[in-house]
């Protein structure tokens, strides 16, 4: 079998779970891991062997590069690769932004002759996928998306960006029909006032659209539950037919599911035309391994 | 806007419900129905103003044919049309018999240069696609389809087309972890007997694998309802994080959604290569109408 080899670009919390997706799946072959300069040398117990760099060129030969940053940084990290012709994939989940960051990577794979899939966690990602699905069974109606409770990660991240903040993390709570509330819950620096932060995380684009609560704590890590949950709800029509009800949920480890995505992801990029993609518009049988009369034998 | 032309190949109950779905689509222009000759001077109401006939010829270029003829049937209508160049969607429900009803058809896409969406109801169909995508977000693990409780179509055509069968109702009914009972209520002509034809039921591939109950009733009509659900169940694995837990379930009008699936896929075969495919094997994106841009700031 002709494995595919990847590299992991980044390794934070989706960098982790994506070298442990990574190595569950036969069909993939880590090349190695590509981190800051300054961090190469932390070498931490799980990282043994593996290969840990901070040039991407240092690998060799990549077929993808699974792109673990934080979401802003996505775009800037990914371009140059696609311009070599080294696939990405990545899980920018920043929805409004999504249509911008496509048409600017494809133009670059297009140029470089390799795919990008991009927001490929689980929202956007598979939710976006099921989203989808639900309009072409029900064209008419309203989907809901009810997320948590639960940690976000891009909003804990950018709740830590802020200054004056140690450490942060932020709940999702869902209050139904889609809305939802933002319990965020940091750490200060001993100069830093919580109105100072308060003010700060409420302003970002983020938290702003949102009911956002700050609350000050002794310790993050002592509150802290990676568990995520999520509440899909469509009731729409099919044809002339009302009142179809569809409902999708899960619980799950947020980290684990967005990396498991971008490793399937992997798997599927190298199968697309030279361009950049949303999950939606790949074929779900793209993210599987194995040869297809098994697949359709035992999934459709 | 061009739209799609389409024929409606049958018009049982899946038929009567596509016709709904295509005159609820702007993008589908229903060019007519094709039926037995025999039925052609029906016309029901609700076909008033449409064009039906005995021989799709008569229905000048057809961009997609909507086969809408019992499973067994699908296959033969299918094949010819593909060959001359007509697309065809199928909701071919015999799940051990679709990967070789998918190269049959494959080949005679390929040879007239069209495509084909085959098995494209809710199971196989939508549901296949679910199960799909939830293998590539925790690979490892079983999915459950429960379905039910609910009036099972081509269960129920089956029993009917045995001898001393005036009419039947297949009522699918969920024991858990995917096994199932088969509830069979049947109409017997005067002559027929309940064991002759429980046993011609039992004997049926489509019976033989379920533990299945055969009884009379006065009127299959009063029984009956056409409402269906499923609920399909996964715990999985994804990377190395265990207990990933997902779910989705519906309540549903069974052909309304089988035929919104057809539907919905008139519109998707004409964007593949030429070729015969199952829905999971389709970008999901490709069964809704509109602009990519649109579609991906307001799904992704």
């Amino acid at each position: 079998m002709n494995r595919i080899r990847i590299a992991i670009v980044g390794y934070g919390n989706i960098g982790k779970f994506a070298v442990e997706a990574a190595q569950a799946a036969d069909d993939i072959e880590l090349a190695g891991v590509v981190r800051r300069a300054g961090s190469v040398s932390k070498q931490e117990k799980e990282l043994d062997g593996i290969k840990v760099v901070s040039d991407i060129n240092e690998l060799g030969k990549i077929d993808v590069a699974v792109i673990c940053g934080p979401s802003r940084s996505c775009p800037d990290i990914a371009e140059p690769l696609l311009r070599r012709g080294i696939s990405t994939v990545d899980s920018f989940d920043i929805h409004t932004q999504v249509w911008d960051t496509l048409m600017r990577l494809d133009a670059a794979a297009k140029a470089g002759g390799a795919a990008a899939i991009i927001s490929a966690g689980w929202d956007p990602g598979s939710d976006s996928v099921i989203r989808t699905l639900l309009q072409a069974m029900a064209p008419k109606g309203i989907t809901y998306t009810n997320f948590g409770p639960g940690m976000s990660m891009g909003h804990s991240v950018v709740a830590r960006s802020k200054e004056g903040v140690k450490n942060a993390l932020s709940m999702t709570i869902p209050t139904g029909t889609g809305i939802h509330r933002r319990m965020v819950y940091v750490e200060l620096e001993n100069d830093a006032t919580l109105e100072q932060v308060t003010a700060a995380i409420k302003s970002d684009d983020y938290f702003a659209h949102d009911e956002t609560h700050v609350i000050a704590v002794d310790s993050v890590d002592a509150v802290k539950d990676m568990g995520h949950g999520v509440l899909l709800e469509r009731k729409g029509v099919s044809g002339k037919t009302q009142n179809q009800n569809f409902s999708f949920s899960m619980s799950i480890n947020n980290p684990a599911l967005t990396s498991q995505v971008l490793i399937s992801c992997a798997r599927a990029v190298v199968k697309q035309q030279p361009g950049a993609f949303t999950l939606p518009e790949i074929a779900p049988m793209d993210l599987l391994p194995g040869d297809r009369e098994k697949l359709v034998k035992s999934l459709v």
